[in-house]
Formats: structure tokens, sequence, C-alpha cells
């Protein structure tokens, strides 16, 4: 994904930042509000890392940075985060604050080294045309502020960077003057982000397989041993399918979970026990590809039919 | 919980029973429909204890118990999971199949031990008549199927075992009959148990620390750094303080998450603040105390304001 370089990543922990450290990676931003509490784990990425990048959106935060100087030759590299319409972290783009804060922190001992912003907002459209209007008014919002940031003077060092997968799935010509973007989802993809418009089903590149664990004719259903341990309940049980999609038997809806178990039962009609005998395998498609992923210690890496690696993912904080 | 005794549990993943084992648990019931793909680690778990116990409700499952013996002088220890209006495993009480299983199970290379059965429709309660009004129908339901045993000559060896955590938080009289009862919730409690009606606030032992990342009046809202990777999503947000509670706090809403973000704002009126300082920490009490335990590499025991102990969990199969 970094085409070898191991350089121009976006995390959202310090457990992700200190795992791709140790990998060999440089050059990357968390993109998170600075917690007041790590402030000594970031000082320690920003002197480890040739470019650790931080991400404020208030006064208070700054002045954390500013007391906690790092080693002589080091300043802190640091991206304001603005919020143009999402509604989730930032100081919103038309407060002449946003303003005051760059200009604050292109002074010593930190330096401005971009705008960020993101369009999580995307995430409430329903096909392309809504997605690019979202993508469209971020870009704008963005690179206004990027022009108010010349205009004032400030704009030596600063890159902008916007992103979602919705966005950055189709993405609008004004974003070819964006520096950076910053998808995350794409490379699972999932059903949430086909009901959206971002992908096509057969994009979606992650699947929970679980096992047929119980029959009940007397009401229609099958028992399987995924419950919300192994998939979360993150669609709410709201697509036509329930839970998720069941890959291959488009009349199965996933009604119900609990910690171990999930429920089954036809989306209408009465269920043929004989195509799903107890011990057989399903593939559920995740609605909500992060979420899933976020219950596993392992994934499984298939190409062609085969078993090609194992990834453990990082979690915690 | 077990006195001393390290016996007489109930688990719901084979890792569970693992990691018991390993730490010197016997008598383990394995309380969830025999996976198909798991017959093997059953099996060592068998043969490795004095007492590992196995469920089933199909005639298929006992069928693999029946082809997969134990060494000489073990046999596999079985509960029968019946239904008793519950609707997840188990056979329906009333279904003439289930007593035909249960003499099926009394044969040779098994052992009938027990009849289990689960009243997890105990969480659609309100209050305490209607939760002991389940655990009455679930015991009763329980206690026929028993005396149905006793009159076909299937009485030996087999004891009974109801549960959830709101019915054995309100047990009725008729309960005493049971030889044992198997909730689990009950050692954290949460806010859903409160809804429910199990205990009271005061009783749940579980919190979230989260702290105040960003202050947005423009919006009235601040963010913590609590999203669903530390909560879970389980309340659907449908509380009138939205994903959880704040403990202290009751005019504050969390009223959204995402990954790593929590937003809250006011129940009513204009957010104070200078209250909640950027860096301090807020107290979440969760909706349910499982799902968001199983988000937590480490929990940190209390006791009088001390940090007494940390507990990693069992995750995974």
């Amino acid at each position: 994904m970094t085409g070898g370089t191991r350089r121009r990543i976006v995390v959202s922990t310090l457990a992700e930042a200190r795992f791709f450290a140790d990998g060999g990676f440089d050059d990357i931003l968390y993109a998170y509000p600075l917690p007041f509490d790590k402030l000594e784990e970031c000082a320690s990425l920003a002197e480890r890392l040739e470019s650790f990048h931080v991400l404020v959106d208030s006064s208070e935060a700054l002045a954390l940075l500013k007391r906690r100087r790092l080693s002589p030759g080091k300043l802190w590299k640091v991206w304001l985060k603005i919020d143009c319409q999402n509604g989730r972290a930032g100081l919103s783009n038309t407060d002449p604050a946003a303003l005051e804060l760059a200009r604050a922190i292109a002074e010593a001992p930190t330096e401005l080294l971009g705008i960020y912003a993101h369009c999580g907002n995307s995430y409430s459209c329903r096909g392309v045309s809504e997605i690019q209007s979202v993508a469209q008014a971020t870009t704008l919002c963005t690179l206004n502020f990027m022009d108010k940031l010349r205009e004032a003077g400030l704009a030596c060092g600063s890159v902008s960077s916007i992103g979602s997968t919705p966005s950055c799935s189709h993405p609008v010509p004004e974003m070819a003057r964006l520096k950076e973007v910053h998808p995350g989802n794409y490379i699972f993809y999932d059903v949430q982000q086909m009901m959206i418009g971002s992908c096509q089903l057969e994009d979606v590149a992650v699947r929970v397989l679980t096992r047929v664990i119980g029959h009940y004719p007397h009401r229609n259903q099958l028992l399987v041993d995924c419950g919300w341990t192994g998939l979360s309940l993150h669609s709410l049980g709201q697509l036509p399918t329930g839970y998720a999609l069941v890959e291959g038997h488009p009349n199965l809806k996933l009604v119900g979970m609990t910690q171990e178990h999930g429920r089954i039962e036809p989306t209408t009609g009465e269920l043929d026990f004989s195509k799903y005998p107890l011990g057989s395998l399903l593939a559920l498609i995740p609605y909500h590809a992060c979420a899933t992923a976020a219950m596993h210690p392992l994934y499984y890496v298939h190409s062609q039919g085969q078993l090609v690696a194992t990834w453990k993912p990082v979690r915690g904080w």
C-alpha cells in the first residue's frame, strides 16, 4: 500500500504507530486529537522517528507540546484538524480561532505541517452523486482554508489531506489539488460501503466463516457459531438480511446474535435444512469490516483459494 | 466464586475451558451445542480432566460422540439442552425427540449427566415480577422434563440447571428444586441489567475511564477518547443517556461513537465546558458489560480506591 516505501501512513492509535515504527515505517501521522495523557509516548515516537506527526485542534493541546520540547534539532510536526461539517473533531473551518491556532502552531518549537479534515459525513450518503457532493464540499472547504493560510503568510510546509473511504472511492477532480487523501476501510470494504455506494459486493474482501451448530424446524431457524464476539452488532440488524450477508444464500437472514450464537432464518418460506447440514460452513459478509476485524486475534489471508498468510491485528491503544 | 473449590463452572468457549483447566479447575461444562469441528479438542479436555461436560441437542452431535470413544474407563459426560421458550439452542421441551435423545445419550459410551435450559428470554423483561415469571416458567418446564425422564427410567445421574442473570438475581422458590443455576453477567452487572430490573445502579462493578479530548462549543459537544473499540455499540444509543451512563453526570449523553471517538452533549441546555477540562477523565458505565469487557485486553481491579489486581480476559474460541 505504500509502494514499498513504508512512508506516509496515518494511524488512529499509538499502538498502531508503535507497531509500524517497529516495522520500519516512518512519516507517520497520528491523526487523533492529542490525548493529554499520551504526550510522553508521542514524544518518544517523535524522537525515535524521522517524521512523526501529531494533530491538534485546541490551544491547550498546543500548549502541552510547547512545554514538552523535543531534543535539539527536533520540532513537533503538527497538523491542524479542521471540521468541514463532519461534526467530530476539529475547529470549524469558519471559526477565526482556526486560523489563529494555525499561526500559533507555526511558531517554534512546533511546525505547522498540514491541514487535516475528515469527511465522515460521507457515511450518511446513498450513491455516488451524494458521496461526491460531500467529497467536493470537504475538498473546497479545505482548499479555501489553505488559501486563507497563504494569505496570512502561513503557507510554507503546509499540506492538505481529507479522506473517508466513500469520498476516496469516488474522487472528484478538485481532490487532485490536495496533497494527500486518507481513506482506511477500502482495504476490506464491507456491506456498509456497498450500501453507501463506495463499492460493489464483489469488492468486499472479508468474510467470517461460521459453522451450523443447530437445526430448529419448529421455529424455522438454524443456529451458527458466530455471535457478536465474531461479527460485532454493527448493522444493528437493519439490513434486509439482518446483521450480515450470508454469501451465496440471499434467502438467509441473520436475525439475531448473542455472545457466541447467531440465529438464521429464511427471508421467506420454509428453510430447507438439508442444504445446511450440521457442521457445514457458511460465509458471512460483514456490515462493518472495521468492527468485525476488531473482534478477531488473527486474520487468514487467501488468494485464489490458497491460504497465503496470517495477519495479527494491532489492538488496544 | 467457587468457594475455593475450583469446581462446577460453566464456559461458553473452549478457550475458556482450556484456560480454567490450565488453572486447576475441573468439573467444567462447555454449555454450547457441540461444534462438529471441535470434537478432538473436546476429547482432549475430556481425557485430561476428571469431569469435562459437553452439551448436545441433536442426534447428529451425539453420533459424533459415540463414534469418538474416549479411553477405557472414560465416558462422554453429556448434558441435553432443552428449549423452554427461549428460542436459541435446544430441543423444544415438548418435542418427543427430546426424550428420545435423552434416552440415546444415556446409552454408553455417553452418560446423561444433566438437563440444561437457558432463560435468555428474561432479557426482554422489565421489573422483578416479569423476571420471576420467566424464571418460574423455565424452572417448571425443566422440572417437568426431569419428571418425564424419571417416568422413563432415565433419572439416574441427571441434574438440572437453568439460568440467566435476571432470573438468578430474583430466584423463585421453585428454583430450589434445581441442582444448579448458571448466571454469568452478575459478576459485573451493567446498565442493561439495571433496566431489566436485575440490579441497582450501585451494583454495577465495571467502568470504562475515558479522557476528554475535544471541546466544541459551536455544536455544544465534547469529544472523549472512547469509541466503540472501548465500549461496543451495544445499547444502540437507545438509553436516555445514549450509549452509556456517564458516572456522576446524569446530564450528559453519549450521543455517538466511531472507532476511537465518542461524542457527548448535555441532555438539555448548554454544556459548561469548564466542568470537563481537556485531559480530564469521565467514567462510563457500560450498557452491556460482556460486550464492553470483550473489547479490552486488560482489566484493572479496584477495591476501596486501590488497584488490587489486573486481569487478562480469555478471548477467542
